[in-house]
């Protein structure tokens, strides 16, 4: 789990709330940090969610597995269109927690050609619908280093495809190789990238 | 359809590769400009495409109708899974043209609360991943006027959810109404917009 520095809980507290319905009907839970499993707070399924507070990272699975993707602050009336609009498969999110790194005014990033920070390398500052576009040689980037800010990576140009959130603060920022993307990565695939806004 | 100017022409030509089988296999076809329906080429399908250069907007249905998605600079090897990836029930890209007005460096944007640029008022001219945590009250758009380049707003936060494509040289510019957004268009309920980058 990431820890919080000082700066980011200075603009705290994170708020979201999960509902058992769509559209924010039914019962509600509040959560003001991570949730490892929705079961045990008594919660089969979120049908629709509100991001209150902060920025957040949901995945498939509990314990913070499988596919991942941001959540920014605003509304989510059905949450399985938005899935629908999203990844492959995922049906629900079983697990989330603040991304306590975010600084959109400070996100820097280095990416490499080659696993193990080997090959060409280009440092990003900035947001980039595609890479290619900007310059970049490949549709892969084999390694990369966060840092500064949080970060996220996708499969696709256009902000499409899997995601992978990228934060300073886990793994000391660096992700060497495509395994350490995320436990959905399955090939070193990334053709576009954006800083996480706070 | 859009009109090039001459600055943007200069940074032409464009052109999109598509192919009638995955992972760029089978027969293919170059497109330099508009595509109004892909059965006119004996193509029946598009299972991978390549944008080589420029940027471009697909539609659900021929004649540029029915849902819109933004295709940026790189490689889609698998046409189905990008569009799983995308949307509600979109199989096929039918149409296509290039995006002729895109600016990144000059792109303004006004928004109003409500229709017929009426209500409150906002000027965007950077990338917003959530309208609601840069300020906007709520997570409804009622009408805009694209001041210059091209831009695309998105349903959910993140980038996420249906696509509306706003061009500077369609309509003046001017975007009255949510049902002015694209035939698709069922409310006025945006959350994200960002740049078209050229």
């Amino acid at each position: 789990m990431a820890l919080p520095n000082q700066t980011n809980l200075a603009m705290g507290p994170w708020k979201i709330t999960v509902y058992n319905q769509e559209n924010f009907q039914g019962r509600c839970w509040e959560f003001t940090s991570c949730c490892n499993n929705i079961i045990e707070y008594n919660l089969e399924n979120i049908h629709s969610l509100k991001v209150e507070c902060g920025v957040w990272v949901g995945y498939e699975n509990s314990s913070f597995n499988g596919q991942q993707f941001v959540l920014e602050k605003g509304d989510y009336p059905c949450f399985e269109a938005y899935m629908g609009s999203h990844s492959y498969s995922v049906k629900r999110m079983m697990s989330f927690r603040p991304i306590y790194s975010a600084c959109h005014k400070d996100s820097r990033l280095c990416v490499w050609e080659c696993e193990n920070m080997k090959g060409r390398q280009w440092e990003l500052s900035g947001d980039y619908p595609s890479l290619q576009a900007m310059g970049w040689h490949s549709n892969e980037i084999g390694s990369m280093h966060v840092k500064s800010g949080a970060w996220v990576c996708y499969q696709y140009p256009g902000y499409r495809g899997y995601q992978y959130i990228m934060e300073c603060n886990h793994h000391g920022g660096e992700y060497r190789h495509y395994r350490d993307f995320g436990t959905h990565a399955h090939t070193p695939q990334i053709q576009s990238i954006r800083r996480i806004q706070d």
